[in-house]
C-alpha cells in the first residue's frame, strides 16, 4: 500500500456487511465512479457476510465481483485496497484495527464503536496507519447533506455571528410497535447503546460539524419504554431497511428507547439534544437549528434538501426564516447532480462521504471526520450514559 | 359579594396594569360581553396605573369608565367584583391576596409570583376565597387556544394512547440585541426569573395540560448571553408590546436569558423543555409536540390555527401528520367566532379565558387554572433553578 | 353632513345586516375605537335588520344602541353619520344609494353589486356624494391584511421589478356536501354570481391591489357541479358562520361552484384566478403568487400572519423563499396591536379598514378602494360571465 | 429480436444522448440491475453523441462500454436491444422510429415529438413495432414518483370520489435572467415549445395519470417576456445540468416562457394548468392538486417524498391535509430502497420507469405510458397552441 496510489489502477474495495448500511454503500460504491470527476477509480473486489449463500445472493444484486466469509483473509488479498466495515457495531473495532494494520484504507459506519475504550484502541490504529500513509474515516453521512455542509459553511462564514444555542432532535418511530423484534440494535452488547448511539451519535456529530464547537459536558436522562420484545426470527433473504421477523420467544431490552440531554460546546453554546425511536410519525426528522447573535439555521433530514436560514442582520421588515432549496450547484456537491430543484435523496451523500474519502487517499491527506472525530463523538455518549446513571449530574466528556 | 352574582347586574371589572398585558386583556373585556351567550354581563370600571396622566390616558383609549392610581382603594368599591392582576410579577401577591380578601373574583397574569413563598401565600388565600364564594384563575392563555384545547382533548380521549414524550420549547429573539435595555423582564426582582419564568412557565402549563401528567421532577441549564445591559428610559406614551428605549447607563442581567431543562411526567413522560429569548427568526414560537404510543401532536403559535396531529393506528400506507385548521365549530371555543379557515389571532384566547372565567364565576364553581395549579407551575421553576445552581442534578418539584 | 365632523363628537353608525358579515362588522366597531390613535369616535347607534325580534337580539349581543326593521328610517336620523351595508348583494345598490344621497358616508360590503349596472349606478352615486364631501368604500378586507400590505409595499418598491405573472385562487369546501341547502349566496338573483362574485372577486381585488395593474381582459371556464340543492329551512337564532339548514325541498343552483380565467394586467402581467367553494381540506385558502423580474412572493391566508418573499437579487447560494412574520411593528397596521409574533386573525383587518376609512373621512379625503373599484371588479367578472358563455373566447373588460 | 429476451443475456443499451436526460438515464441503467429483483439485465453498451471527443468522454464517465457518433450504425447491431432516445425534440421521431423498425425495443424523452404529424408517426411505428414484440415507452418519469403513483393510487381506489378539480402548475425561474442565452431548449425548430412542451408535457400527462381523465378541449394564453436572447456559445465538456454560456450575438425566443390553459377532462374535471420558467424562486415546483367529492391530494416535486391527502370522511374535528412521507414500503416503488424517512431524489423515479419497462419487455406486454399517450399529451399540447393563436377559444383537442 502507497500513500498515493496509481491513479491508473483502480482501488479494490472490499465492504464488510450486507444488510441497510451494506446497500447503501454498495449503492455508493456503484455510483461514486460515474459522478463530477473521481479522484480515483475504485473495483467492487468483494462483499464480505456471514452466511455464504446470502452474501453470494447480495454481491451479485449488489455488483460485487466475488463474495467472502473470511473477512480476515480478505484483507490478506493484495487486489483489496479499501475496507468499508459496515457491520453491527461489536465488531467495528476488530475489523477496522486488522483492516488498518493490514495497510488498507478503512471506511468505518457508525458509531465508531460500543465503547469508550474500543473507540481509544480503533483511534490509536488510526493514527498509527496514518504516519504509514493509510487512511481512516468513520462514515458520518449526514455530514454531506449538501444543506447540512451548506449550514457548516455559513456558520464558517460568520453568517450566525457567535454561536449561542443549538437545539437537535432525531425522530423515529420504527420500534412504537411493542412487538417490533429484539434486532441487534435494540441489543447492548452488539450495539453498545440504544437511540443515543444509533441516531443521537448522528446529531452530535452534526451539531459539532456545524457550530465547530466540542461538546464539553453533559447531563441526561435515558429511557426505556418497552423493556421486553419478541425475540427475533432467523433472516431470511437481503433486507435493505429496519425491518425484521418476531419469533414466539421474549426476551429483554438492554439499550434505550430515548435519550435526552443538554450539553455545553467549547465556545459556550447551550445545546439541547433528543433522540428518540419511539415517536409516532416522525420517520428519520434529524433535525438541527443553531442560533447565533446574528442569525438562525434549521435543517430537517424529512425535507433534506432545505435548508431554512435567517439573517438577523436584514432589516426587521424583511426578517424570516429563508427556505434555501440546497441543490443550486455553488451548493457543497451540488454542481455533479442536477439541476436546482432536482433535489437528492438519502443516498447521495454517500457517494459524497465517498467522494471526500478518495479524494483525500489520492492527495495523501486524512480524510474527515477522522476516527478521532469517532472517538470524540463516543466520548460524548458515554458522559450522556454516565449522567444518566448519576442522578444526571453534569457529566465532563 | 356573593357567591352567584345577580345576573341582571353587571359585574364592575377593576384591572390593574395597562402596559402589554393591560392592553391584552381591555380587549379581552370590551369584546367578551358581544360573543356567544356570555354568562354575565361586566363593565369596564376602573384602570388602575402608577402614572395618573398614563393611566387616565390609558383609560380612555382603552375604554375603561375611569382610572386611578390607588389599587387598595379600588379594592373598596361596592361596583367592583372583579380585579384583573396585570402587573410585573413582584406586585401579584400583594394585589392579588388583599383583592382575594376584600372579596373580589380574581385573575392574575401568568408566572403566578416571582416566587414559591409568594405562590403558596397565594394559592393559601385562593383557597380561603373560594371557601366564601370568592374565585381566582391564573391567566395560562396559551390553554384557550383552540388547537391547544383540541390538543388536550384528543389525549383525554385516549388518542395518544399512552403519553411517552413531550418535547416543548418556547423561542424569542427580542432581546438579542445587546442594547436592548433592562426593562422589568430582565430583572430578578421585578420579574422572578426570565425566560424561564415568562415563557418557561407557558410551555410548563401547556405540557401538564396538554397531556395531564404533572411534573416531578427535573434536571436543568440557565444561562444569560448577555449580562449587561443599557438601563431603560423613562416610558413616556402607551406601549402595548414589548419595546423599550435604553438610556446611556447599563446595570447588570439578573435573569437568564435561555433556559434548558428535562422533566419527568407523573405518568412516566420523558419531557424536554425549552425557552430562550435569544434566537434570531424565532418570534413567539410556542411549541408542543407530544408523542404516545398511539399517536403524535405538534403544535406552534406561530401557525396558531393549526393542530398537526399523527393517528398511528391508521395504516402504514396513509399515515402522517394532518393539519387540522382548529377554526371548525366543532373545535373549543370556535363556534362564536367565524367560518372554518377564518383564523384567529393572539387576542381571542384571552377572550375565552374571561368566559370561562364568567361562566364558573356565574356557576359557582373554580375555575381552571387555579392559583393552585399556578404555584405547581411555579414550584417546577423553582426545581429548575435548584438544579442548575446544583450541577443540574436532578431535582423532585 | 358636513365633510370634516367634529372630532369631539362621535360618528353615529348604522348597520345594516347582522347574519356573518354584520357580527364582524360589528367586532370592528366596537373595537376601532380603542386600538392605536382613532382619527374619529363612533357609537354604534343602530343596527338594522329584517326580523325585529332577532335584530333586536343581535343588537343587544353585538352592542348596539338601538335596533331597526326599517333602513329608509335610519337614513333620515341626524345621529347616524355612517351607513354600513353588510346585506346579501342584492339590495347594496339600493341601500347604498339611497345613503348617500341621504348625505351618509358609505362602507359597502363586497362585491359591490350584483350586475354591472347597480355597480355603475353605485360608482355615479358615490362620485357625485365625494363632491359633497360625503365618503364610500368598498370593503374589500383583505386588501388590509398587513401581509397582503406588505406584499403591495414591496411591489410598489420596485422590490419585484417588472411584474410578469400571478396565480390567485381562491379554494372552500363549504359547499362540497351536495346536501348544504341552497342559501342565498347559492342564487344569482340575490348573490349575482357564486364563487365567482363571492371570493373571485377577492382574489381580482387583491391581485390588482398587490400588483398595481388593472385587468384589462380574460378568458374563463365557469362551473357548476351540484345542480339541484335542498331549500334552506327558515333561520333561527343568531348565525355568524355560513351554517344553514336544509328543508326537504329542492332547488336549482343557479349561480357557479367554480370560476377558472386568464388574465391580462395592464403592465403586461399573466394572471390566472382560481375561485372554489369544492376544494375539500381547502377552509379559506385565498392565495396568491406574483413574481415579476427580480423576485416573487407568495400569500395564503390560511396562514395569514406570513408573507413569503424571494428576493432574487440575492447570490444564488442563499436565495429562497424567505417567511415574513407580518407581525412587526414596522408591518402595516401593526403597531397598534401585539409584539411580533402574536399574530392577528380573520377580525383584524375589518378594524383596519375602519381605521382607514375613519381617518379618511377625518382628513376628508376619498377612502380606498372606492365604488369605481368596486366597479372594475365588477366588470371583471363580468368578462369572465361573457367569456364564459362565449367560447372562454378572450373577452375584454 | 424476440418477444421474451432470454433472461440470461442481458439487453445490450444504446443511449442517445449525454446532457442532461442522458446523464439522468445512464444512472438509471446503472442502478437498475441492482436493486430490487430485476426482470431482466442489461448492459452499457453504446452511448451516441455527435462530437467523437466529448462522446467519448461522456461514455467513459458514465461508464459505457463504447461511444458511437453514428446512430444509424448503432442501429446495425446485433448486441444492442434496447435503444433510450435523449436527444433534443426534433430528432427523437428519426430515431425512435428507426430503431423500432430495426427491432429495439425503445426508451424516449418527452416530449414525444415537436409536432402532432411527428408524434402519429411515431405513434403508428409503436402500434406496428408492438404487433411484432417490440417494446416502446415514453419517459414521463414524475409518473414514477412514489407520491405521485400513490396519488393515482388513491383515486383509483375510489377515495377522492369523483374528481371535480385538478390545479397544476410548473414553476421554475432558469431563464428569468434575460442574459440567459438562447439554447436549444428555446428554439421551437428543436424544441417544438417552451414552457408549454418542455414542462407543461408533464404537468398535462401526471393530470391525465393521477385523475383517468383524458383532457378533451382547452383555452389557452401563452406568452414571452424575453423575446431576445444571446446566442449560445459552444460547449465545453460534460454538463448535467440546464447551464449554458452567452456569446456576443442575440437571436429571437421562438418559444414561451410562460403558458397558461384551462382544460375539461373527459370525466367533467375542470383542470387549470401553468408551466413557466419566469418563477423566481421556484426551481422546479411542479405541483399538482386534485379535489374530489370525498378528499382531496396535494403534491410538489420541490417536496418530492410527501403527497399530501385530505380524507373529507373523516369528522370535521379532525379533518385536514395529511403529510404522508412517500417512503413507506407499502408505497409504490419504495419497498427496493431505504426505510422510511430516508427519501429519494430526483433521480430514482429514472430507475422505477427501467424496472416497469423491463418488467413489461420481459412479460412481453407494453410498457406505459405508450407512444399513443404522448401523442395524446402532444395534442393537448397543439391545441393550446391553437386556442392561443385563436383569442383564447375553447379547442377540443
Amino acid at each position: 500500500m502507497t500513500d498515493r496510489p496509481d491513479p491508473q489502477q483502480p482501488l479494490g474495495v472490499a465492504l464488510v456487511g450486507h444488510s441497510f448500511m451494506g446497500a447503501v454503500h454498495s449503492h455508493a460504491w456503484r455510483t461514486v465512479d460515474h459522478v463530477g470527476s473521481p479522484a480515483l477509480r475504485t473495483r467492487r473486489a468483494v462483499l464480505v457476510g456471514r452466511d455464504a449463500t446470502r452474501t453470494a445472493e447480495a454481491a451479485e444484486l449488489f455488483g460485487w465481483e466475488s463474495s467472502s466469509t473470511d473477512w480476515r483473509e480478505v484483507l490478506t488479498r493484495d487486489d483489496v485496497h479499501v475496507v468499508d466495515v459496515c457491520t453491527p457495531g461489536d465488531s467495528h473495532a476488530e475489523i477496522a484495527i486488522a483492516a488498518l494494520e493490514a495497510g488498507k484504507h478503512v471506511v468505518c459506519e457508525k458509531p465508531l464503536a460500543t465503547t469508550v475504550e474500543e473507540a481509544e484502541r480503533m483511534a490509536a490504529a488510526a493514527g498509527a496507519a496514518a504516519a504509514r500513509g493509510v487512511r481512516s474515516m468513520v462514515a458520518f453521512n449526514y455530514r454531506r447533506v449538501p444543506a447540512v455542509s451548506l449550514a457548516r459553511q455559513l456558520v464558517a462564514d460568520g453568517r450566525l455571528g457567535e454561536v449561542r444555542q443549538v437545539r437537535a432532535v432525531y425522530l423515529q418511530d420504527w420500534i412504537v410497535d411493542p412487538e417490533f423484534p429484539l434486532t441487534w440494535r435494540l441489543r447492548k452488547d452488539l450495539a453498545g447503546a440504544g437511540a443515543l448511539g444509533d441516531i443521537g451519535s448522528h446529531i452530535v456529530d452534526a451539531a459539532q460539524f456545524v457550530t465547530g464547537q466540542t461538546i464539553t459536558g453533559v447531563t441526561g436522562v435515558l429511557e426505556t419504554f418497552v423493556r421486553r420484545r419478541p425475540l427475533e426470527a432467523q433472516r431470511t433473504g437481503q433486507q435493505t431497511g429496519l425491518g425484521a421477523q418476531a419469533s414466539a420467544e421474549y426476551g429483554d431490552v438492554t439499550v434505550d428507547d430515548a435519550a435526552a440531554f443538554i450539553a455545553r460546546g467549547s465556545g459556550g453554546a447551550l445545546m439541547t439534544f433528543e433522540a428518540t425511536r419511539m415517536a409516532p410519525g416522525r420517520k428519520n426528522a434529524m433535525r438541527l437549528e443553531v442560533n447565533g447573535s446574528l442569525g438562525s439555521l434549521a435543517f430537517d433530514f424529512e425535507s433534506m434538501n432545505e435548508l431554512q436560514f435567517c439573517d438577523a442582520t436584514l432589516p426587521d421588515a424583511e426578517g424570516g426564516f429563508r427556505r434555501i432549496l440546497a441543490t443550486d450547484p455553488s451548493h457543497p456537491y451540488v454542481a455533479n447532480w442536477w439541476p436546482p430543484g432536482h433535489g437528492l435523496g438519502y443516498d447521495h451523500p454517500f457517494v459524497h462521504e465517498l467522494q471526500d474519502f478518495l479524494a483525500a487517499v489520492s492527495a495523501g491527506s486524512d480524510p474527515s471526520p477522522s476516527f478521532a472525530e469517532g472517538l470524540q463523538v463516543q466520548r460524548v455518549l458515554d458522559a450522556v450514559e454516565r449522567s444518566a446513571a448519576n442522578s444526571s449530574t453534569y457529566t465532563t466528556v
